[in-house]
C-alpha cells in the first residue's frame, strides 16, 4: 500500500474525548473515527488488524471443532420473553419496533437464537456435539459508553456455541475452547491470564475470563507466583484466618467521639486493624444486610450477593442507617443490631475480643465475642482477596495485577436448553436436553487492549501477528529519483514474498513520516536515504526496542524475514 | 470437510413459507433458516458462498483503488435530518431510540455517514480522489419481505463511495467502478446486463443497474441484439412513431355501449389498436394527471412520475374519476377534460383521426386531432418499451428479458456533499464541493440470484467460483473399510493442492448422499464404490452437464484440476 492511497489521516494533537491510551492512539493514528457516543468506525488499519484478529480467531476455533454460521443482529422479542430475559436485560439492550409494531432487538448475545435455530434441526444425539460460532457486531447500550472500543455500544464479538449430550461432553467442549482461547491470545502476541471468575448474571458454575495485563485494566486479578492459580479477585476464594485463642474479656463500652473510621478508631485505642470488626450495611432487592469483615480487610460484594441471591446491591444510604436500623452512621456493629441478616466472614468467627461500632453516635464496643456477644445469620467467606493474601491452592501469598477482559468461557449447563425445550433423543430414545457452553471473545476490544499492553510515547508498538502492514518503508526525499526508485524496488520485492509494506510516498518532511510511523506502529521501519543509495546498506529499524540493523541491500530480503519472525 | 462434521441440515420436503427456487433450496439445502419474517441466518455451507462472493468484490474493489472501512450499523439521527431523508425513508427505515431517549436508525445506506466522516478529515485536493468502502448489514423494513434472500430486511451489502475533485473525476471513478462490477459479476458465473437505470429518489443523474438474468427476476429489462444498448424498461427511451400524414377529419361522437377498453372499442369500431388514445388518470401529491399514449402502447409511470416531479404516484380510483373531473371511467378522454395536467406521449402528436373516449358513459370520440381537438400540457416520451421496439440507439427491433438487480452505479454529483458542507480546498485555495458517487452490489442477494441462474430439479448447480466447496466425495458404504479408506486418501489429496472437498462420511444410503449431493449443488462429485477399490478408476460426475468421466487413480488429481479450470 502506498501512504498517499492510505486513508490514514493521523492527528498531532490527542482528541480531548480520549481519556485511555488506546483510545487516544488509535484516534491519532487514524485508525477509528467516533459516529456517535460508544460508536465507530473502523478505518482501513484498524480494519486489517480486526481481519487478522478474526483470522487468528477463526482457525482456533475451526481446530476445534468449530463451525461459522452467521445469525441476525436484529432478533424477534418472542424468544427473549420465553427464556425471561427481555426484561432481566433492561435498559443495557436496544430494542426497537418494526412497522408491523412488532418488538425486536439488536443482539447482545444469541443465547436465545441459537438454541431456537439449533433445536429446530437438531434430533438425535448421532448429531452431537455441535460447536457453532460467528463473528459480528453485538449491541450493548452503556450507560457511560467511554474508553473508545474498550467499553462500546456497537462491537464486534466472536461468540461461540456448543451443545452436548451430557456434563462430560460440556467438560470436553469447555477444555478445547480454554485451549483455544489460550492460543489466540498467544498468537495476537498479548500477555494474559486465564482467571477462574464468577457466573454473574447469567448463571451455570464453571467460567474462566482472559484478561490482558494492562495498568489501565478495569478488572483487578490475584494470581500465584508459585502454582497456576489465578483468578478475578471477584471470584477468589479465601480461607478463614486462624489467630491464637484468647481468654474471652468482659464486653464494654467505651466512648470514641468522632471516631467513624476503622483508622480512627485503631488510632484512638491504639489496637492494630486486625482487632477490629468493620460491618457495612447494605441496600438490596432482600432487605437489608449487615457484613461484617476483620477491619483490615474488604467486603467482596459479588460474594455477598451470590450468597443472599440479591438482583441489585449498594451501600446503604445515612437515613437507612439511622430511620430503619436505629444505628449511628460510622458505629454500626452487630451487636444488638436491629438487621436481620448479618453476615461474618468466616475469618471473623475466629477473633476474640475484637472492637466494633456501638450502634450509639461516639461509642464503640470492646472484647466483643462472636456467638457470645452476637450471632450471625449467615457465615461464609465474603472477604476480598488482597495482595499478599494466601494462595487458595498452595498458600503462597498471591500478587495482584490488572486485567482488560477480552474472552470468557463459560458452561452454561441446560439453563437455556431446558428454558427453550432444545432436546434430543439420546441412544435410548428418550428426550433429553442438550447441554451447553458459551464462549466469547471481545474482537474489537481485543485490538484495543493489545495497544493498551503495546504502546509508549511514540505511539502503538504492535505484536507482529496483528499489525496492519509489517514494515513501512520511508524514502528520505521523495524528489529524490534515486531513493525513490530503490525505495519502490524494496516494496514490491517485499509484497511479492509477503510482507506486508507500506511506502511512505509522500512529499513530506522525513520527521513527518517518521513520527507517523511511530505513532501507526509499523514493527519494522526501512529508511531510504542517502547511505542506502551511495552504500548499498538499508536501515533498519525494530519499533519495539529501537535496534538499527543495516542490511546488505543484496540480502535484505532474508534478513527481514528473520527479523520478523523474531519479534 | 467431513459431512458428519458438517452443519448442513436438508430437508427433503420444501417448506411452504419459500415461494421461489432460491429461497426454497437455500432452505432445502441447509444454507439458512429463519430468524423472524426477512430476517435470515446463514449456515455454514452459505456463509462460505458469501465470503467467496466477499472476496471477489474486494479483490475488484481493491484493483481500481477502493480501501475497505467498516461504518456503524447504528446511525445516529442528526446527519439524515441533514439531508431531509430522515422523513423522506418513512416506515422503510428502521429506527430505535437509546437510554437517553436519542434517535437513531439501522442504516439502509451511509451517504450521510461517509460524508460527514469524509467531511471531518479531508481538507485539500491533494487528498482526493477517494475510493472507500465496506461490506455490511443493511436494514430495510420492507412492507413486504418476501422470496428469501431476494427481498429481505437485514441484507449483506457491499458499498463504495466516490469523492472527486471534479465531474471528470467522478466519471473516472464512475467508469472503473462499471468495470469492476463486470469483473465481479463475470467471476461469479453469472449472466448478467448492465443496463440504463432511472435515477429514482436518490437523484442525480447517470446510474445503471447490474441485472442478473433469469426468468424469476422483478425487473424488465430490455436489450439490442445488434448493439450493446440494454436498459431498465422504466429508463428505456424511445422516439415518436411517425404515421403517414392523414386529412383531418370532422370530430363525431359515436355511441359505444359498455365499451371500455381498448380492445372493445377496437372491436366495435373495427379499427386496430394504433388508432385509438389510450387515456389513464393519475393520482398524484402535485394533483390529478391525464397521460395519453397510443393505444397499443402502456404508459411508464416512471417517466410520468419524474417528468411531474411528484413523491407518489398511482392510479385514480373510480370516485377521482367521476367526481373530480366529472368524467365516466372506461370512457375517459383528453377532448373537453376538466384535468388541467394532460400528458401526451410524442407518439400521440403524430396521430390522425384518433379514437378517444368522449368522459360520457358509452360513448367515444372519432376523428380526434391533437391541438385541433385538444391541447395536451406536457409532450414527452413517457411509453413503456416493449419487445421489438426499435432500439434507441440503432432501431433494430429490441428483445425484452426479467432481471434481478445485484448491483446499482450512482453518480451522486454533488448532492450530498452540499447537504454536508463536505468541501475541500482547490488547488487556488477554494472551498469546492466534493463530487460523490456510490455503488452497491447486494452480496446476499448475489447469492440468491445465482441460484435463482443455476439449478435444476434436483437442486443448486454453483459456478465453481462461488461453490461452497469444489468436490464432494462419497463412499457406496461406510462400511466398506477399503471404500472408506480410500475416500480418505482422494480427501487428503483434493484438500492439500487446494481442491476443497467434503467428504460425505456419513453412514447413510447412497441414495440419500447423492441426492444432497445434487441438492447442496458440488461441481463436482466422486463415488467411491467398487470400481475405484478394484478396478483403481474413480468415478466424475459434473453436476451442471450429468458428463461421467473415469479417472485413472494414479493422476487423477491432474484430471480433476483441469475439470474444475473447464467449468
Amino acid at each position: 500500500m502506498r501512504a498517499t492511497l492510505l486513508y490514514a489521516p493521523t492527528l498531532r494533537e490527542t482528541p480531548a474525548e480520549a481519556e485511555v491510551i488506546s483510545h487516544q492512539l488509535m484516534l491519532r493514528s487514524g485508525m477509528i473515527r467516533r459516529g456517535a457516543g460508544g460508536i465507530y468506525t473502523y478505518l482501513p488499519l484498524a480494519l486489517r488488524t480486526l481481519r487478522k484478529i478474526e483470522a487468528i480467531v477463526r482457525q482456533e476455533m475451526d481446530a476445534k471443532g468449530g463451525q461459522e454460521l452467521l445469525m441476525p443482529i436484529m432478533q424477534p422479542a418472542e424468544m427473549w420473553q420465553e427464556t425471561g430475559r427481555w426484561d432481566v436485560y433492561g435498559d443495557e439492550m436496544f430494542r426497537l419496533k418494526d412497522r408491523h409494531n412488532r418488538d425486536f432487538c439488536l443482539g447482545p448475545t444469541h443465547e436465545e437464537m441459537i438454541t431456537t435455530l439449533v433445536k429446530s434441526d437438531v434430533r438425535s444425539y448421532r448429531q452431537l456435539p455441535l460447536r457453532l460460532y460467528q463473528i459480528q457486531n453485538k449491541y450493548r447500550d452503556e450507560r457511560r459508553p467511554r474508553f473508545g472500543l474498550m467499553r462500546s455500544r456497537e462491537f464486534i464479538m466472536k461468540d461461540l456455541y456448543s451443545f452436548d449430550k451430557d456434563e462430560e461432553g460440556l467438560n470436553e467442549s469447555y477444555d478445547k475452547m480454554y485451549d483455544a482461547y489460550t492460543n489466540v491470545f498467544t498468537r495476537c502476541g498479548l500477555t494474559f491470564r486465564a482467571v477462574e471468575a464468577d457466573g454473574g448474571a447469567i448463571g451455570g458454575s464453571g467460567t474462566h475470563e482472559f484478561m490482558v495485563i494492562a495498568d489501565s485494566g478495569e478488572a483487578a486479578i490475584v494470581y500465584c507466583s508459585a502454582c497456576d492459580y489465578s483468578a478475578n479477585v471477584e471470584k477468589a476464594e479465601l480461607k478463614a484466618i486462624i489467630t491464637p485463642e484468647e481468654d474471652l474479656k468482659m464486653l464494654t463500652i467505651v466512648d470514641t467521639p468522632q471516631t467513624k473510621s476503622i483508622e480512627a478508631v485503631t488510632k484512638l485505642l491504639n489496637v492494630s486493624a486486625d482487632k477490629t470488626i468493620k460491618t457495612i450495611v447494605y441496600t438490596t432487592d432482600k432487605g437489608s444486610i449487615l457484613a461484617l469483615v476483620r477491619g483490615d480487610h474488604e467486603v467482596n460484594e459479588v460474594k455477598v450477593q451470590n450468597l443472599v441471591g440479591c438482583l441489585t446491591i449498594e451501600l446503604a444510604d445515612e437515613k437507612t442507617i439511622t430511620e430503619t436500623l436505629g444505628s449511628a452512621a460510622g458505629f454500626i456493629g452487630p451487636v444488638g443490631t436491629k438487621c436481620s441478616t448479618v453476615i461474618a466472614d468466616s475469618t471473623v468467627m475466629k477473633m476474640y475480643n475484637a472492637i466494633c461500632g456501638a450502634n450509639t453516635a461516639d461509642q464503640h464496643y470492646m472484647n466483643v465475642n462472636v456467638l457470645r456477644d452476637f450471632s450471625p445469620t449467615l457465615v461464609a467467606d465474603i472477604r476480598l482477596i488482597q495482595e499478599n493474601d494466601p494462595c487458595p491452592h498452595c498458600s503462597v501469598p498471591v500478587k495482584t495485577a490488572r486485567g482488560i477482559e477480552v474472552g470468557q468461557v463459560f458452561k452454561l449447563h441446560t439453563k437455556y436448553s431446558k428454558a427453550l425445550k432444545a432436546t434430543y433423543l439420546d441412544n435410548n430414545g428418550r428426550e433429553t436436553p442438550m447441554v451447553m457452553g458459551c464462549y466469547g471473545i471481545g474482537v474489537s476490544r481485543t485490538m484495543a487492549a493489545t495497544i493498551e499492553q503495546h504502546n509508549d510515547e511514540y505511539g502503538i508498538v504492535w505484536p507482529v501477528a496483528i499489525a496492519p502492514y509489517h514494515v513501512v518503508i520511508v524514502p528520505i526525499s521523495a524528489k529524490d529519483e534515486a531513493q525513490m526508485s530503490l525505495a519502490e524496488q524494496i516494496y514490491t520485492s517485499l509484497n511479492a514474498c509477503g510482507i506486508e509494506a507500506v511506502l511512505d510516498d509522500r512529499n513530506d518532511r522525513p520527521g513527518v513520516k517518521f513520527k507517523d510511523a511511530d505513532l501507526i506502529g509499523y514493527p519494522l521501519k526501512i529508511t531510504v536515504g542517502p547511505k542506502a543509495t551511495n552504500d548499498n546498506v538499508i536501515e533498519v529499524k525494530v519499533r519495539r526496542t529501537g535496534e538499527v540493523f543495516n542490511f546488505a541491500i543484496n540480502n535484505y530480503l532474508e534478513d527481514i524475514k528473520a527479523l520478523l519472525a523474531a519479534l
